[in-house]
């Protein structure tokens, strides 16, 4: 071992005489995501490329691949790794991330909880015995209404209130004054029972929002927070934690399953509704699986007249080559980027020349659609 | 109607019989997530519970169910919007979200892309023929590669020139020195040339990082940025357009596919790893499909010894009863927290009488396993 390594697990489900394939492609696209012949740095190979560490056939069928990936590709920071784990092979359905085991270094530097369950039990003073939690339901209700309801909760001696995770600042139960209201009502409570019940509220937004509503909700005595790491970012789950070190963190599960949005719609709708300006996706026909018409549908999305909002630039991408320009413009039109990567590294010395062929067979006018 | 809806169509993977049932609780899942005969204000059954507005047997045997989301319940906020859309449901299988539709009001409210394809033309200068893109690769590069790899792509000529996206700030090439670089090599072939090359680095972190990276990036004169919105949450995305309306985003796709990670790793080790107290998860038996060894693994991974990392609480839930209490307690031992929603609620006026059930259950010393 030359330098350290994080452990990933990944399930192939590909016939068992294509899985040492299958595994090497998918190191490559778990690190370096060029042509490894293209990579002229022997240190880059040594280091930095993901290692296919051992293969193991499953009963089912399908086989387990373990990677070694480098740890200086992470840089310590929570969204990469998750880049670095799952961000591009999360789109190809053939590949599922089973378990991950980090060197001890990586794990001092995220650090994990803030105060854990021995901190979770001092601050409810809830021992030996498992720890209630409840929520406060329906999104919709009053401040009123969820005051009453944290009160019952709290009298009853629910150790944590969370909010639902479905509450961000409804117009029915704005974040400051919900979390006021309800916090005063489980203090009151605790004055008058002599309890520890702790109330969670739901952040919500980017990270300088949910870093005001921490700071408010702090100001009322607030000691945890619900927060949706996967809608929030894991990054910024990982940056509040650091700068609140007294302040407990729920992960609410909540969006796992993006892989289930359409690419139409995620990418072609959801993406340019919230400012991008060009949407990437791998096109077909390339290292990823997207049918030709779901491609289609990404690029008509982000283009099509809708609300008065600026088209977005669709990119098709993923294993592009400059021999599939034409049918790509032809495919896309005009109002297209073509994104080519490894395959014009590939040349290598040649690189000046495969790019200015990219750019003059995209500048040909013959081939493009209407 | 009576209020403004989103409309969302969803997939479900139910037999025929099953699909007007399915998508009611899809309502349900998807706002309230309560049972709806506790629910005591008529204006929330009206106004933010979601609606089933049609259902569309499908020739495969599925069946499209047509749903009105409460644009209430979405604030505004990009990151709600994908909790309403896709919060919950996407950890149940049997769900897909195919489409979206939003009121004119809201996609003003979001705006959608600075720029667009417009800007994104009168930026590089490139009209009547698709964009041309590349990618600064492999990681683990130096700044003098890269550098003079963007001057190869710039001087060839192509439009934008991106980081791959895995680049974060690798000690071989930082954010900071890599951006001055490669923008300035882009700048002087533009100068020599006459040409509006683009350099788009990629954004890292979470907000307040990807703000002072825009800052530096802005300082050398780069016009666009590359971003993961599902790395960096869909709302980091919005927030930095709305704070940078002149600059370009770039949205790359990575990470859509996080359903295909394993919920022992993703809830158990990498929520526990950036810093989750307790970890919130669906038991087995309740609304959701994770099986029973699923569950044990989370709270597993969740509390086991691991780099002395503090252990995080293991929450099952996601309809659970005061009556599985019992068994809950004897599968998750002490060191766990219950958490119990709507079934709480659905006790109505005798709701703290069930709460204090609920609370009594947990404390009662005998079902719990060492």
């Amino acid at each position: 071992m030359t330098v350290p390594r994080i452990d990933v697990v990944y399930r192939l489900g590909v016939a068992a005489g294509q899985t040492a394939h299958r595994a090497r492609l998918l190191a490559i696209e778990q690190s370096i995501e060029m042509p490894v012949e293209a990579v002229g740095d022997g240190r880059i190979l040594d280091d930095v490329l993901a290692r296919v560490e051992r293969i193991e056939p499953q009963a089912d069928g399908s086989s387990l691949a373990c990677l070694g990936l480098s740890v200086e590709s992470v840089c310590e920071d929570a969204g990469q790794m998750m880049n670095m784990l799952f961000g591009n092979c999360s789109l190809q359905p053939d590949v599922e991330l089973v378990d991950i085991e980090v060197p001890p270094s990586l794990a001092q530097a995220f650090g994990g909880p803030n105060l854990g369950i021995e901190g979770l039990r001092r601050l409810t003073a809830a021992h030996n015995r498992p720890l209630t939690c409840s929520a406060l339901k329906p999104i919709g209700s009053t401040v009123s209404q969820l005051a009453e309801l944290c009160r019952t909760f709290a009298q009853a001696g629910i150790d944590v209130i969370k909010d639902d995770h479905g509450w961000a600042n409804q117009r029915s139960a704005p974040f400051a004054e919900r979390v006021a209201a309800c916090q005063r009502e489980v203090q009151d409570a605790n004055a008058a029972f002599g309890r520890h019940t702790v109330y969670a509220p739901s952040l919500y937004g980017a990270q300088a929002q949910m870093q005001r509503q921490i700071e408010l909700a702090r100001a009322h005595g607030v000691a945890a927070v619900l927060v949706a790491p996967l809608i929030c970012g894991v990054a910024t789950l990982h940056a509040l934690k650091r700068e609140h070190p007294e302040l407990a963190f729920i992960a609410h599960p909540a969006f796992g399953g993006a892989g289930r949005i359409a690419p139409p719609v995620l990418v072609g709708k959801l993406f340019r509704l919230f400012g991008a300006d060009a949407v990437i996706f791998p096109n077909h026909g390339g290292r990823f699986t997207y049918a030709a018409d779901v491609c289609r549908e990404i690029a008509h999305n982000s283009r099509a007249p809708w609300h008065g909002l600026r088209p977005a630039l669709p990119v098709p991408a993923g294993g592009m080559s400059v021999e599939r320009v034409p049918e790509i413009k032809r495919e896309y039109g005009v109002d297209t980027m073509l994104l080519i990567g490894g395959s014009l590294l590939i040349a290598r010395e040649r690189l000046g020349e495969r790019c200015r062929d990219f750019v003059d067979s995209v500048a040909a006018a013959d081939e493009v659609a209407a």
